[in-house]
């Protein structure tokens, strides 16, 4: 076990997993890999190999507090941090950060999305391991993984010169590229997946924000003071909303000095749609994920949800992702699963609760 | 108003409209027109225009009589006759035909069945009046249907020289005929799908009866005398299983001597599957028949049935076919609807009692 802490970030409110994820029941409380664990419990039930429960913050906001709290009876109630509005990922780091602070000045964190998929768990923690060691010295680090594809729909790092065993300078953060610019930094061999998990001592990350994001670390100063008090609630609740909506990856990371990244290949997934649901989990001879019970008659390629216990029946159909809850039914090709966005904003645009 | 009789047949047991279609809801009780009139009280309901209810009989099962008879509340109670057997159609028109011509020897009697869909219902009326005159003076009539396409679904009656404004001889009856013939009938010109509605007076069907089919004959009188003696329930629960099952047309009218043919045009459909649910609902401009609610994005020719309230939403499908139940769900190409006989199938081999 490591003496670190981690902060893992739950307050996601993916639209892309409609009509299984909803408004209280986002992607990360969603059970998208195989078996029935929600995606939250898997991200610390792998972190927790190497961090003890009482050391892993979970930063979500008011609504989902309880039932995550509830998710993971082995994390202290205390340290299910709610934002009382979201402001993107710097407010919330530097806000759980401020708790580790206080508990252990140099604190190592690693900061961990809820809700990706890994497949390869002994590989992520010798990861994790390695990205919480470089920290310990006061770098900023990232993780990055090794593209398998030329996807437009992630950032990329490109890797500098090596600094360590497993560990290289980050050059320089790399926004979404079209497709050709994608290419190249495949062909290119030195760029990865920026992956969203970020590792810094508490101190280091606090400084650093105070500098990149002053009024946001004077926000950290106020609740750590009202914190002293016994009155952090009320100010968080009075000052976060005031706070700017800007990311750790952009208001913090791309402007610090000494970043490095671990390079890794652990089967990392961020879960964007169910189309990458259907990659992930698995399939049949006939490269159908179906339900129990489902009759499928010349059907190959489909992705299948349905209430337990509904018997779901295909006859020649063919890539199709099919959602069926007990208020709503979704039907999309596999290569289109992105578009359930219309859907939602369409249920958006007439007011209908069943976002 | 007519002073005729109908026996309306609602026994069958379609399994091609599942999962909609049950053991106990078949086919008859579902609303497959627009709207949310099942097939059989609109069959009660346009025949009622020219024939009293109290003159309707409706033969069924003994699972159905109970439901049929609510859904029936203009049809007398014991008008609804339920068979303690299916014997296919000459048993039923037997038994039916006796109680008309307990009430009335030479009572003209329409034979209809409840589950057909009828578009144009006044020409239905005007058809069903021209076929029952032409019974009332001692012939077997058919109504056969102006054919629209070379269909091999259904058998064919070829058209003779006419007897009267609107009728003519019936030549022969042919069977479901294969693409070849039925492309042959439909060139030719005098040949009419049949549409399997019979006209004929009870005293005259009574006795072809006894002549082509002497044990039916003998099971109708044994029938007569148990009613005379108010005991025909237990005689027919005796009796009917050891009835043959063999139909009308086979057993009676394809060996009749005078028979004759209306040829009718009134949108007619036996709504053979889920396709012809389709064809005959309204659709909208994107040819979709969907239910309230549904969102359709880039959707084209499908049709669509959920539970109400339920969202059903669509993105960039082509010609589905989706019946959304509480316990169950089926997709399947439009063109393929008559495909869901393998799903029942595989249903029924496993038990299921979802049928």
């Amino acid at each position: 076990m490591s003496d670190a802490f981690a902060i893992i970030m739950a307050g996601g409110s993916g639209t892309r997993f409609w009509p299984l994820s909803r408004r209280d029941r986002p992607k990360q409380l969603l059970p998208l890999g195989d078996g029935d664990e929600a995606l939250l419990a898997a991200a610390v039930r792998r972190t927790s190999e190497l961090i003890a429960p009482e050391r892993i913050f979970v930063v979500t906001n008011e609504r989902l507090a309880g039932p995550i709290a509830k998710m993971l009876p082995e994390v202290p109630r205390q340290n299910v941090l709610a934002e009382p509005v979201g402001r993107n990922t710097a407010p919330c780091v530097a806000w759980a950060a401020a708790h580790v602070r206080r508990i252990q000045r140099e604190g190592v964190i690693a900061v961990l999305p809820a809700d990706h998929h890994v497949t390869d768990e002994a590989a992520f923690v010798e990861t994790l391991s390695r990205a919480l060691d470089a920290a310990a010295h006061g770098d900023m680090v990232t993780v990055g993984i090794q593209p398998s594809r030329p996807e437009t729909g992630y950032g990329y790092i490109e890797v500098g010169e090596p600094i360590g065993e497993g560990v290289h300078r980050a050059r320089r953060f790399v926004e979404k590229p079209n497709r050709q610019r994608a290419e190249q930094f495949l062909a290119a061999g030195n760029f990865l997946w920026n992956s969203g998990m970020f590792f810094f001592r508490a101190d280091v990350i606090l400084d650093a924000i105070a500098t990149h994001l002053p009024g946001l670390g004077d926000a950290v100063r106020s609740f750590d003071e009202a914190a002293a008090r016994g009155d952090e609630a009320s100010v968080v609740a009075e000052v976060y909303p005031t706070l700017p909506s800007v990311s750790i990856d952009h208001g913090v990371m791309e402007k610090a000095e000494r970043v490095s990244v671990v390079p890794a290949s652990f089967g990392w997934s961020d879960l964007g749609s169910w189309t990458t649901a259907w990659e992930l989990t698995a399939r049949d001879a006939s490269d159908n994920t179906l339900p129990e019970g489902a009759i499928a008659v010349d059907t190959r390629g489909c992705y299948v949800r349905a209430p337990a216990g509904k018997v779901v029946a295909l006859v020649g159909v063919r890539d199709l992702v099919v959602v069926d809850t007990e208020d709503a039914l979704l039907i999309v090709p596999r290569d289109r699963a992105q578009d359930v966005r219309a859907v939602v904003d369409a249920l958006s645009k007439r007011g209908d609760e069943r976002l």
